[in-house]
């Protein structure tokens, strides 16, 4: 980091510094359009790619201050481990089977994807780039697992089940479409992922949700509802705030490119259009709140929120600002209504992941052909059937079979007492309240 | 986001690719001049623009870091739902009326702001990227009446007020400058809105605070002030640092373009005063509140640091770095004496906002022509004047219009129990120490 | 922030807008490669300095969470007064001390940094971004040591210290490799600072660790570690993540350069050897400490992250994807075994800060030359003893003339009582729990 060879390193403009302004000026060399192109996307993929890796910080936090106090660390871990799993997993399997020669097929190869030699940086971006891009993407669908299944699993089947769905099965289902597989081939369209990350981690998440059951004391035996409120709200709310930050870049960074004006001016009308629906969904969701409970729910507006990032995920680019606010809004009011209605059906959702990811998530693909005009009602439904019917069915297997295997589920004594204390071995706050008391 | 769609994507430079390295070498396409501006000022209000969204997530930290317990939840709700409202009206009324055809004028169209064709993209930058960066400025505003009136308003008046002041408000007098108005033919000048924005969020805190009254128990009947201590320190310290950050975004964007090298040179200096006048408000603060208390206070700490950034805020370019010392060292100095001065007037300003961001702001006004040659203490005069002239009055008007009809204060009982419990239903800590049997 | 001054500032572009669309095609205006270059190698400082001064906020975090409730306000002062005066000393005397005229020596020059007139601003960058980045560095630095003496130092000898760190100190080491001084000239390695900045940070916080002693209570007369838990477990993973963010910006940063197509290849590179260190440091230290402990440590596995990107600091380009796991998990390991290490030779490092800056920062320079041909074992060896021995001992030095002079530890009542009370005269969390009653 020395000055020094800083100038050496940036060759060509420390040349011409050298040799004189004058002389700059008498013959001025040019920017190569390829050099600026290949700057700015790989730019676009970087800045995007670490917003989106805050996200894995925002589900963290959401969670966390979700869940009841005694499971606080444990979702902690959760959730730094399953980021540093997708992460390497996505390298050793994922990565080429999503998109290594996948050509209109099921998936890719089962290589490992290697660090491009800096002579082999061919093409429009650096490769590391777009894997880093990629990367963030999966470990996305891996924290939206995470939050449903809170506070009743175990914390190895659960890193396990992160390491196959982020190596084998989103890559599977993203080669599908991202790869240039079938689905593409198909006239699929999902811009940034509400099918082929939210809903697929919705799926995933519903799986075990099913499987695992209930925490205990969730639904009591007249078949009430109790109520288990999160324990630290303004965490919740910063982790949706990083959410909404790190979604400019989830869906901005998912034009790929930022080379030419078209694409800038494209990066541009994704950010405006991902926030009108954002913002359309927290107000649909307190509308909507006020008017069903005469008061306004705080996890409903910021699962509003969520619910509008997810819905505007598969088309961020085509919609009107009118269409986008009517497609987040619509996101907003599906969380409203279908938190109740899972739990209505004992499914136990701890943070609202099911109706934001996989609900919106639908929603969102459905919309698409409303705006794209390249887009048709019949390949999108293809679409999300097949890639719901995959993951919902080799997620259902691998959970029991991990239940079969090593146990999902901690005992009933470990539970209660909270998995902070049965599987951590650490409290969260262990000066505060009385946390493990309480069921 | 297949690879395929990417080199189709990126015309130019993929076409270079496939015809070989040799024949690009010898036949060197060369970036166009307006292509790159284009991009690089787009990028600029885009990065900007997501460091000024994240504020909005500093803010509701802050605020709910130095609110009690009872009324954690409420805030937080109080700053996602301001965010999304502000996002919406500034679409609906707010940008076009601070923008379009104000021409010397004092406001432009009652129009909505319409997400531009890509065809319509001329000029240099994406329009979509700048009307993502003026409505963050907005939501700006409006975050900063939050905290001074926390802990005592009932959540619809706000939500009311929020909209009126996005949508009309703020653009009015952003207007007059900004857009091109009177203000700016008198050659006022405030480069990234010590006034516009946080003086105009402060007086419209001001107006509420004052027509609102202090909260239950804050000045006892012996006119003594009695401490209401923050309930999270950390929190209101990342609120802060986040706030830090932002306003790299807040006045390195405002610059409004990064095209050429002055304006590299020019957003690189912006960066380096706006960090040099923070730091010199934290040290001014806990110098002074050491000499005055014998002991620092982390809560002058704090809004030291934000004090130093507003007071930047109207000329974070001009300035030597000595320059912006002293003006942020002032900045620190006036939330130290101004903050018990209020408490002597009892106004209950719960998080200092009307210290850091009205007053810091009006002395960063004033202090342009210091350093800024093309500046006037007469011109700079007449816009603190008349912005806060016509804030303030309006501001009252519809504060006092609020409580007339629906009401702007809850009950006694609802105050004193917390309007996490009356207002939203929702306890921000439920399993941690005694918050709502506190006053 | 006009849009009529926005079209007069970005000239070019708009003198091409304003002639036509097909004129402008005629006689078509190439950006020079000097421009290009010159912006983007700022863009790369700006971005990857707001990044790495978010690190700020994450050591905020980590160290509050980390320390027990009563010394959480303390912990939040220490950390937005080092950066501020982390910041200015960095202007006032360390950046010339550090970079201006070193030339093979061992310190450069003692004179003030000076906002570059726009009109001076030549070379590859704008001045004043790379005095941004590199003022985020040294602050880095301070905030190293902030962790380790938490809980039972004073607040004005801290702050002295981190002056004379930030001033001295760091820019003295600093330039004898960054400053093109004589280690430099000896060719040692070290591209972001895993030495230059994680290790000075390291023995500065050992020397203190030292000389301050132990916590009350932390080390019993029989010998034993008693445990005092951190407060908060969610605060210390937003922590990590945020470093784990900024860390991006840290080493991608380092490159220096983003103009040419290599440069923007190899700050990719390093992002995802960055991500993969990380992510390996996690996963080597759950699976280390569950074979070990038969639980997973939350606080280890977050440790393991931060000693992985430590890990891979001193050389983030070359290695391979598995080589950077390699380095990052051994990083991991190291952590492991050093926390309780520590702990057996009686000094009280509260965070982990030594393990994780100080050893995995001298393993990360050691293994350089293992992927990077162009180092030699010998001079990072030379290089790691001779930035220790200065640091360690110039550390000790001041550290032991605080203590002779103005003293650096509180009373034995003002230490149990908490810092909280004793030096900042306000809780972090006034409603919860039992805080200043545990030791």
């Amino acid at each position: 980091m020395s000055k020094t060879s800083l100038f050496l390193k940036t060759g060509l403009g420390a040349l011409l510094l050298l040799s004189g302004p004058a002389m700059a000026q008498e013959t001025p060399e040019f920017a190569k359009a390829m050099d600026t192109t290949f700057i700015f996307n790989t730019l676009l993929f970087l800045i995007c790619g670490f917003l989106v890796m805050w996200m894995a910080a925002g589900f963290a936090m959401l969670e966390a201050g979700m869940v009841r106090t005694k499971n606080v660390s444990m979702q902690c871990l959760k959730n730094i481990g399953l980021f540093s799993i997708a992460g390497l997993a996505y390298w050793l399997v994922g990565y080429n089977l999503m998109y290594d020669g996948v050509d209109g097929g099921y998936m890719g190869s089962f290589s490992m994807f290697t660090t491009p030699d800096p002579s082999e940086d061919a093409g429009s971006y650096a490769a590391g780039s777009d894997w880093f891009f990629q990367m963030v993407f999966c470990a996305t669908a891996a924290s939206i697992v995470s939050g449903t299944i809170a506070e009743r699993i175990k914390i190895w089947p659960f890193f396990i089940f992160t390491a196959l769905l982020t190596g084998f099965l989103y890559p599977i289902t993203g080669a599908w479409k991202w790869g240039a597989g079938w689905l593409q081939v198909a006239n699929f369209q999902d811009f940034a992922g509400s099918t082929l990350v939210h809903s697929v981690g919705g799926w995933a998440a519903l799986a075990g949700a099913v499987i695992l059951g209930a925490r205990v004391g969730k639904y009591n035996k007249q078949g009430q509802v109790m109520p288990m409120p999160g324990s630290n709200m303004p965490l919740a709310t910063l982790g949706t705030f990083i959410l909404w930050l790190g979604w400019f870049g989830f869906n901005g960074g998912s034009q790929l490119a930022l080379g030419t004006i078209a694409d800038a001016s494209a990066v541009a009308r994704i950010f405006v259009n991902t926030n009108i629906a954002a913002a359309a969904g927290v107000v649909a969701a307190i509308t909507l709140t006020q008017l069903m409970y005469k008061k306004i729910d705080l996890t409903m507006a910021l699962n509003g929120a969520l619910a509008g990032l997810v819905s505007i995920t598969a088309e961020p680019l085509t919609p009107s600002m009118p269409a986008a606010a009517f497609i987040g809004a619509v996101g907003g009011v599906i969380v409203v209504f279908a938190v109740p209605m899972l739990d209505r059906l004992k499914i136990d959702d701890v943070v609202g992941a099911i109706p934001v990811h996989l609900l919106a998530g639908i929603w969102g693909t459905l919309i698409v052909p409303f705006t794209n005009g390249g887009a048709t009602y019949g390949a999108q439904i293809i679409g999300i059937v097949a890639i719901g019917a995959f993951t919902l069915t080799a997620s259902t297997i691998l959970w029991y079979a991990l239940k079969l295997t090593i146990g999902i589920r901690p005992s009933l004594e470990d539970e209660v007492a909270g998995l902070d204390t049965a599987e951590v071995g650490l409290e969260a706050y262990p000066e505060f309240g009385q946390g493990s008391q309480r069921i």
